[in-house]
């Protein structure tokens, strides 16, 4: 089994958690991996019942996970009363293990967007909007999905949203259209989490203009216009919707936390799911790893009179993938303990590095497993091909990797100033040593 | 238009082809790129008809094409009586403009794998076989597909090949399973060029073991079991099948040259289809660097307060988008000129580098396009991600590029002994000049 | 012997041209790399003498050289009647032999700065000029500096210039500092070729305020402060000057071509220039895939069991090395090529992709050479380090990669318009097929 | 200051080496940076004279530093008595700072080699060693080599030594030649710490064959042949020296542990060595980082109109560099951590990693550092180039990056029969699952 703890967090994980993550390794390698081709395959092809029904492996999944209480391990200890327990470090730990598979997050109720939903209900919901909304989120009964981005508007900056909210009443009224609402074509989907922007100028300041909103999925003048795929996938039974709000009316009881703190509500969302994603991709770089290293060992398999493995182009990517992949898990503990420390704010840098520099990395290990399989590798026999599209995904979602490095780079570079005041310090002292050394100093032939 | 012949081969295009040039790019900018997402739309979804019909805007497209003359363009002029007339390199300029589109190496009838088995059947094909199989195709009435990969062997290399055949007194008989045998799924395909290996001992040179032979679809014995994904792409109505044959029984005439020949049509057919694949690419790395430019100058679309396209980063990689096309074309075009020049076998270096770097940097191109695109990169409203797939499955297909570095590495390994014996001769030079200037060498403090 | 033409440009070499490319790299094989140790040790490293000697070695291969009518090759036909009357790809060719070795673009009075300077004076120098500077230029008498470059100013950007010049009477009078002043270090320089501005101002059109001096080394007011080193290399005898200029005055006869032509001038001279560092470079390229042949095939070196030779990373290294430096050769001898077609400033974007292309390409091949040697790579003993502090440095000179990048983005950027008009008609041809296939569109779950 | 302890390790880092590290960080910030370029300055030009003397203002400096307790930080607390009490993580923390700039780890008697011999001594050397050579080495007085690499060998595999050593009477007596021997040309270095191979046979098991002896500077038939430079840098005074051994004698109490104890020798001191590299290199890393912003950021430089700071490629830059910078600080931390809970053997993945990612991280970092700052990056004017070569060196020295990443990819490899049976038990229950769901399978079209 390739999993172990590093070395430098070995003191941050309690008995209880390495408990866990025992029981979650052996319900993921003996319950959910085995599932996924099922879960696969019981997805309707029927074109009018695709989007009408699951697989019902998954339903026996989750009376297993629960009943072993693997159920709900997302919640940090520290932010949530309803929570499992463990810190943000440890759950990390745990996603990773979760990321293997496709089956196991949902298996166990810790998968996104959910997860992020219900942190989001936990955190600001009022007593109504839990009893409705969280406790049959945490039951599993319900789905939910949460609708930011808009197709054309350049969302990853929230202040660009234009879908509109106005009061008529006790009402709220939305307008609008939002995509890539991932979850929103599952038929158990029963709430969607939508951030609007109120017609009224409520606030001079752009990030207090927006507001998130609970809108009960099926109410009038919401239309399902179409699932986006993603290379040719289309995630079903999940989805990735394209979603019409016309004369959309909800009662005002359905503002989560006030009107224009819908900045401040993803931005508590971001943090911990970043660090949840990032854990999960790192997950589906040792799975990927594994079928590396099976297919290359495949005595079948020889080229130029040797088994692949021997080739040391292979070595090197095996090497190559080991590395990368305990890099990339140092700097996500590093950012989840530091949210565990202080909290998501104090840990933005952080969390911007793992955000960046995990999907790039986990596509590119991706990339050379699907090579090693040859043309298996892109298609449905190995879920190589299909854990590629999503996490090439990654790079975009939640704003592309561009748009964090040139976050990253401006902060980076906020240092300019104290910079080269110190290194003319240092000048200035090289200068003085160099009279007293009675050195001519550079300009000399 | 971002089409200009490269200035070191304006002297090796002709005035026709010029012309020819001219009128395709009108044809695929005005008539098949429009036609790409019609083609997608009228694919079946229903399962029960998704492999049974084709889209009718292709008939239209190739009554089109032919009654402007632009119809089996990809015959090179020095191998074969039926073709077009134009050099390889004069043929590669066109496959370019048609790799821009979906439809319309089809829409031309010179799409694979029919272009690479019309050449077979032309150079190899007895009279009979040419008029039963090469006549449709030239007039596009039936498709074809040709079935080399095996699942369960390293089937780049011909001499790993499975499918056993046997003599059976007039008829040959064949028993195996080929899969991405591209075009199989097709409904309009009506035969399947197959490569096999005699179960008697034809000789003991492993490369006179294979024979190709032509087996109709709906031979009694053969069944197309699956279509294969790739990225989540079915290539309906084309496909990739996994085709398994239990006792095929069919003619001795359907033979191709002979048996143990199979090894040299494979080699015969390799070269120029390679040459049409990476130029295809190029137009595809194109299409993709004019929706990337379109995309970031869309005005909509401002990040940290500027559009898109003045951020220093995306005119970086328009900038190495534009280097690595303009390259990747004159690698190909001075593979193609080479196989004009002389033949497929004396360009074996060429024609192997431009089947491993184009595609690798298409694919890096399409890459960036799609990042450049967010989330719409990778869904269904461009047709990036598709193209993506498609590239990707090309660093695999007829050998990984690990295979080909590999092989080429040691070619050029080869001329080791040469290096060495020459690098002694000047260090015995240098060191009779040492001796000569009294110079003590290199031993000194 | 690597040395083959590539079929593209087969056509485009003449006979004469052949048989000058043989017996150049005849002597560049024999007579010139095994020279190169020799002109290194003779080099005084006794700091008083450095800069006032150069390796006598030298004057005795410019006298075989020249013998044998290997002399002043690169002054291309079109351009100059002084000329050789090789066309700049014929050149091009030849140059890339040149760079195999350190010392045989001297030897055949081919080598920078001396070349550009010249182009300069044959191209825009006056009857007096030429009598006095470019005849023992072409005759290997003396030496010559380009100067332009500034410490405290982005001065790849020729506006940026501060170097002042006023008239005073019949003089010029030049103030102000130079460095990188590549050959001003050395005893034979005897003229630097000035950029310099304009005190008064000549013109508003800020490329019109430049003007070329030329300056006889020695004249009062000239101080050459001290040599630059390259990754700790000082390149004697040539060196790196940092020049200073106090009231240096010469005759307005010194001149070139007029007051405010200095940005003309330099436009002139950078094309072919760089047409022949780029081939250089590769000539480079060849040599260090030489040299990591010959190491990695040495048999009493063996890693793992096997010859270094076996191990797939290094044949890959060898592969993509050939690869890379058979692709950058097509792109130089493109651009080469247009340039004889028609004329420099037409090749603008082709010497610009050969500009950032080659240098990076052939530094990390060097790169890899030097790793396949171990710790030989980086010292003394092979000539692997020094030529990649030399390729190194072309990244930077005439003006960063980035900037040229910039550039070329933003010329392709250029096409915005164009492309996106383009599109909108193909979107609006497919919107009318929709019509008439009645296909509903996108929108459709 | 960019300085900041992980919040990963902020547990693991005691209150007295926080302390420390803050003065540290002052010493080197405010005394040893500013005298950089004075100790360059002071090494003398004269050949006669260069490898004769070193720069005054070293010794000032140690004084400075040792009276502040500055000194000796690196021997780890767990394995030597005669350490400072850190802990391997706690001076890697130190160590970092150290490599921020060329003299520091000299200023407190912390520097390469001279560290891994005290290391040596400390752990293996008899009373009598020590006192004649730990001693004054602990007390700055003396300087010491390490002679393992030799020229004709792969010597990074300790078995391939070929320096011979045969006993006679009470002497053992040494023939061969080193090279690489860094240090062994400083005019205060007293002893080489040699690795040989016994005449005669001690042992069958090739590991068990070499010896460690220590021979004195100046012992008769000792030669120091020449200095190899690294690019252009001698590294005067301390040098890396080839040393030819003509019938060295030394007595037999010379001899480290015993006979063919070799092996473990230098094992022992492989590890933490490594760390105190990486974490150096790191420290260049920041300098490097420090020195771009720096740049970019000047007023006087701008280029498109404006800074170069507000280039987007720059800001990518930058903030890839912080990644890269943090992200391997955390793989060599968790590596020192792990030396730190168990020993140097069982965290040697750990240390191959660091070993394998910082030189090569840190090798990008400083290229783009150099290219930031134009041709000044080069050149004396900066400490960019000069480290540039330090770092390229180190993916060379103890092995080339290709042999640890070739172990690696073997050790990773043997996972194989694990993961393949791990693979078939999830297929087997898969299968079931099938046959429980009446799932056809696979292989349906």
């Amino acid at each position: 089994m390739p999993y172990e703890i590093p070395a430098i967090v070995q003191d941050r994980v309690s008995p209880r958690a390495r408990e866990y993550l025992k029981k979650i390794e052996h319900f993921v390698e003996t319950e959910c991996i085995p599932a996924d081709e099922v879960y696969e395959a019981q997805i309707s092809k029927d074109p009018a019942l695709r989007w009408k029904s699951y697989p019902p492996v998954i339903d026996e999944l989750k009376k297993k996970a629960r009943s072993q209480g693997l159920w709900n391990l997302f919640l940090s200890k520290t932010h949530y009363s309803e929570g499992a327990g463990f810190t943000n470090l440890e759950y990390g730990l745990m996603a990773e293990i979760l990321g293997r598979c496709h089956v196991a997050s949902e298996a166990m109720n810790c998968s996104a967007p959910d997860t992020g939903n219900m942190e989001v209900l936990a955190k600001y919901g009022d007593a109504a909007q839990k009893k409705r909304w969280l406790e049959p989120l945490l039951d599993g009964r319900i789905r939910s999905a949460f609708l930011m981005t808009e197709r054309f508007a350049a969302s990853s900056d929230a202040r660009n949203i234009n879908m509109r909210m106005r009061e008529d009443g006790n009402d709220l009224v939305l307008n609008g259209t939002k995509w890539w609402s991932s979850g929103a074509c599952d038929p158990r989907c029963a709430v969607y989490i939508v951030m609007c922007k109120s017609e009224k100028n409520t606030s001079s300041d752009p990030f207090k203009q927006q507001s998130v909103v609970l809108v009960p999925a099926g109410t009038p003048g919401v239309t399902v216009v179409r699932a986006l795929s993603v290379f040719g996938y289309d995630d079903a039974p999940h989805g990735h919707a394209e979603v019409r709000f016309e004369n959309v009316r909800v009662p005002k009881s359905n503002l989560v936390l006030g009107e224009g703190r819908g900045f401040e509500i993803i931005q508590g969302r971001l943090g911990p799911g970043r660090i949840h994603h990032c854990m999960r991709s790192i997950g589906a770089a040792e799975r990927a790893l594994d079928h590396m290293i099976a297919r290359v060992n495949d005595p079948a398999r020889q080229t130029f009179g040797k088994p692949i493995s021997e080739h040391g182009t292979i070595r090197t990517w095996i090497a190559e993938s080991r590395i990368a992949i305990d890099s990339c898990r140092l700097v996500v503990l590093n950012a989840a303990d530091k949210i565990d420390r202080n909290d998501a704010k104090a840990a933005l840098k952080e969390i911007a590095m793992a955000k960046i520099v995990v999907p790039r990395t986990v596509c590119d290990i991706l990339d050379k497993a699907i090579q090693a399989h040859g043309a298996g590798g892109v298609c449905q026999d190995f879920p190589l091909a299909r854990m590629y599209a999503g996490l090439r995904t990654l790079r975009i979602a939640d704003g592309p990797d561009e748009v964090h490095l040139a976050q990253m780079g401006r902060n980076e570079n906020a240092r300019a100033a104290e910079v080269t005041a110190r290194l003319q310090r240092q000048e200035a002292r090289r200068d003085e040593l160099f009279r007293l050394y009675k050195i001519e100093g550079r300009s000399q032939l």
